[in-house]
């Protein structure tokens, strides 16, 4: 699906043109057309192919889906494939960004996501200046636009984690714990995925032998890679945080299993104890002096009795009650 | 066993030669042959040797097999290595690709695989334009063919990861869900060493300095290294969830165990009340009162029934029951 | 907030000067400004970025906040940003500078952080023929406090690693232990986000190609890298040891678990044949000699005490005692 | 121990030689001298240093041997270190042959291992083209035998990790199975050693400035390089295994003792049950008319049977036994 | 406190010289210096700073110590920190050597250690041909003592493990095992710290851009990375194996316990049998046959004792007792 298809000159927006009109305005000095469109099919990509002449592997990509982010150079062509990422109902989407760029002219093409890139326009219209930096600069933008997308998913991570972390030392949320850290781990790997082939690749477009298109907003990416690393950086942390979590609440059940295990064994010894008692007075010996006595009852009971207190106090100072 | 020995002209299909003319086609300017073999004897390799002129070296690898994927430079001859790995009956089994590759000749030998290369020879001949680009190229439609035919093993290897992970949170699957965990983590391994050295080679024929037979298909093998990456990529985090699958499966058993020793202790608790009741009125002290009572038995019952019901009650409370 | 705008010359200072005049006093040579900041607002940094023409991306970056630690070259600028992290209330609170860096002027920027750098102007002004280096030397110098400020933060932690050491083999502790472990790595890892970036930072500033403005005072970066290599070092320790520590506890924990198995084992057995025997003895049958005896309960108290001595002897001797 | 001392000249042999006569045998044309000496004395070493000129450095390794395998370079001389690794009475002994390369000689000494080189020369003697490519095609061929023997190591060490793989989800075998996958562990570390640094070594012998001596031979040594990065990354992957077999061993460690616990309980309960409803009879209440019946007996044995065989079908039922 | 201070010409001991001649001495050609301090005061280091001209932050670093290990090089000077370490009362105790070199002094500071470097002089001096070749030469005898007294720590320590190794498969031990092998990692850890920078630091002296002072002695440090090499690897085959020795003795403790819990559960079942059969014939009821016959006692007591027999020997069949 077409969203815009519009001419630039000099930073300065001079028309939204027909896609067959491309070509043409291609010729103009000092222009160039930004082209952007979702979820297009082969079709739609083909026109493109032929309006711009774009490389073949670049258009097949697109066509595939499925890249992983990467900033390929064809001669003087860029192709750049970003991850769009959104929670939607508590999972995490992927979606992609493929962006074309050659010398006067970009195209973006946003596959499996909402939200468009709009903002991004009106932002760049806004600045003529910028915008005069040339195509180069829309990608910066593009690649801006989709990295501030990154933040708040990676503030809702470590809110999860904080949140986690009272959790795991409270007993018996040990099963939940487990579940959501799984899930927290899996989250980060999706993230990591989108984010540290994309920083590798904004690297080679700020330090070493940056493409001609890019050269004029070499400050740019390395913003772009600065935010980038430092999501990485998040990420990391989160991970490493994660690792040592699972094993913080295995050593947490492990704990409470022991506590466990210690009350049990004092609950049985004392029981056992008054079980002990009960059965030696139960015993059928003709002569077992203290059965006739007047109090005898009372004094069996009163030793059961004790004997249970004593064990419950020993325990209790003992910290297994 | 020959499968094809076919001469290209100008991308175009000559003929099909038989073996002993290949010395003399290669002569022709604008032209190369290009043999497939099938699990051939050593005889079968040496006449080859003869007539492409191979290097010793490059034979002997081809005549011991099991060897690491690879690509060799010997002067203007590559010797390449694939792994090809399919699922027979639940087991990965690996096969392998050598690759000889000239200025004007190709020779792939296929070991111990079913799939064969047909398909690739056809698709290359229907596109004369890419075929002109020479041997280079056929290298690159080879390799791409047994790159494809890792993804759907990848994505087997995911779903069968996802369906673990809905089962490590079920109780009682831990044994079987082990048992699966390793099985997938050996899978994996085995495809990562098909993978990893491959992706090294094919990085080396892209960037820096190229073989010369490969130049003109370069953006081809940064397109194969791409995927390979992509497919390296996944793998990584197949591996890295079953890392933490396992750390998790063997929380959920602990956890399990403790549940059950809550549950353990809880009803050891109800009846030690209830036979240390019963013990107490089986002593055999001449003086106890309630044992003469009209209802003194309904009242031991009741009390005895109280106890554990009291019990009861709390530990489901705790929830221990 | 202002805290200081000062123009000095040949490394003495000049005077006072009021933000106004800071262009002005730009023109004369061999002078340079140092001004100093503190959590200022939008207003007060856009003065500045008028006053010094400081790159708009920096500027941002400024405003923004929560950067990591990098020191980036714009044409003759440069714009470094530290973490200063102080512990308040047993949790590390993260604080941030900002410095601007141009031929003749530095400008420090102090976010969300109590301790002031007075001291370093003191100390920089007492030294004039170092002054004399310029704005180089003074962005040393507070680096040099910044990464001073981490020392007493890692004696600490490792003081606190020790005091852990001696507790996680003293039995009952684990509980705490494990806080305090998952606590220190959290520590770890807060640090190691502020020095790690900073420390490949510092290398820039004295090998390869050093900035302009640092090239005279690059022995002394050296100097400052290496006290972030010795840091890192020591924070690489305290993390393999948090590590261990923890897989140490957890194993404490199974080793505890046993012996309370074994206790609990030992008693249950003694009991149970206290019980057994009772039982025996509380049989109903009409013919039991022993019953009848004079001396028959004495006799079988004696024979459960006997059994129970001997079994508790014999599990002493095993140790489960 | 002097095992050889030979001179070849065109890669032909010419004649044994004493060993007085190599410094004069050095100085005809085309010619070198091949030595092998195995456990060498001090002395024999000290006559070889005279002969050769050999550097001080590489004797005094040869002489303290326990070196780590390597290559290096003494002007115009190579000293290689490779183990040999066999294994005897189930456990691997680490010999090492330490090797002297000039453009006309070559040493090598074997320590403290069994197998001899003399199949080496024997091959080398066969094929005097090869031979005539001087002493850096020997000590290729030496390198290659070395790394040979790697090889059958590497299959006992899969094949025992194979056979372990059956062991650990057997129940009952934890114990052993951790002691022999220990041992397993210690074997991969020690070929490691032996391992990574000859492969690293190779590499210089392969790629970048190789060594003039190497340089006709350089294709065979990436052919030996190839040989020890397939080891390693079967080294690799069987150490991947261990780990996680150890992982996995004690996970089947803790699911059994699960499963103890549950049959534990279940029997337990069962008795209890039993118990409880015989202490209950055995109560010296005056009124319990059950206890009158004629069959009461039989109802009591029954209603015990009936109680106890639900709860086991039961724990049946829940998988418990 | 200085131990020496002596003038070498032509690589011959001239004299000892008091400190103040030192200056004067250096105008001499082919001379050099060769100080040696213990613990020197601040007072002494700034005497040696002026003599020798020493650079401010080496000086401040020497003062400071709590170094880690390295060499720096200060225009012509080169300034190296290396740790001694040593085992006393059980603890390894850290000291630091400070090392000045320059063209033609050699200045060696001696910090909080216990053996001194005479020998090193003696050997030095034994061998003018070697000292000949400057204070590079000494510095390189000086790191060959400290990277010499590290051997036998390492081999220690492998000791310690080896002694280890026996203990983790024996029951019982699993406590003090832990505590061993914990303090293992520590001094491993420790030192990793001393081994690893100065391996980088020494890399630096054969290799690539060698400092002038160290040319003619590049082979002999060689030697030293490679000793430290051969130490580091060491280091890390006891690292891991004590990794793996942790988690194997977390199995054996898991695996006792499920012992444990097996036997406890033998011993349970057997005595719960017979407290049931003793029970079942405690109750009173009125028709209870067998508690008439003649032999009834002896024919229950048959039954409970053929009971646990056989309970006995069926969990002894199974493995349980």
């Amino acid at each position: 699906m077409l969203i815009n298809c519009t001419a630039y000159q000099h930073g300065r927006k001079l028309a939204d043109i027909p896609v067959e009109a491309i070509r043409d305005t291609l010729q103009q000095p000092d222009t160039f057309v930004w082209v952007a469109l979702k979820d297009p099919s082969a079709n739609e990509l083909a026109v493109m192919k032929n309006e711009f002449d774009l490389h073949e592997l670049a258009i097949e990509d697109a066509n595939h889906r499925h890249q992983r982010p990467k900033v390929e150079e064809y001669e003087d062509e860029l192709f750049a494939v970003m991850h769009l990422v959104e929670e939607r109902e508590g999972k995490l989407q992927v979606g992609e960004v493929h962006v074309f760029v050659g010398a006067n002219y970009i195209l973006s093409v946003r596959n499996n996501h909402e939200r468009d890139f709009l903002g991004v326009r009106a932002r760049c219209e806004r600045e003529p200046k910028m915008l005069a930096k040339g195509p180069g600069y829309v990608l910066y933008a593009l690649m801006d636009a989709v990295v501030d997308g990154y933040f708040p998913l990676i503030e809702k991570l470590e809110t999860e984690v904080e949140a986690l972390e009272e959790r795991i030392f409270t007993r018996g949320a040990a099963r939940s714990n487990i579940r959501r850290l799984y899930r927290l781990k899996r989250k980060v790997t999706l993230l990591r995925h989108a984010v540290l082939p994309l920083m590798e690749a904004a690297g080679k477009l700020h330090s070493g032998r940056v493409p001609e298109v890019c050269a004029k907003s070499r400050h740019y990416f390395r913003d772009v890679y600065d935010h980038l690393a430092r999501i990485n950086a998040s990420l990391d942390g989160i991970r490493d945080t994660i690792g040592t979590a699972i094993q913080v609440n295995l050593s947490m059940v492990t704990i409470d299993q022991t506590e466990i295990s210690k009350r049990l064994a004092a609950w049985a010894g004392i029981f056992a104890v008054a079980t002990a008692f009960a059965g030696i007075w139960g015993m059928n010996f003709n002569h077992m002096p203290e059965l006739t006595w007047e109090y005898g009852y009372l004094f069996g009971l009163g030793v059961i009795a004790s004997a249970a207190s004593f064990l419950w106090w020993r325990f209790r100072k003992a910290g297994w009650l």
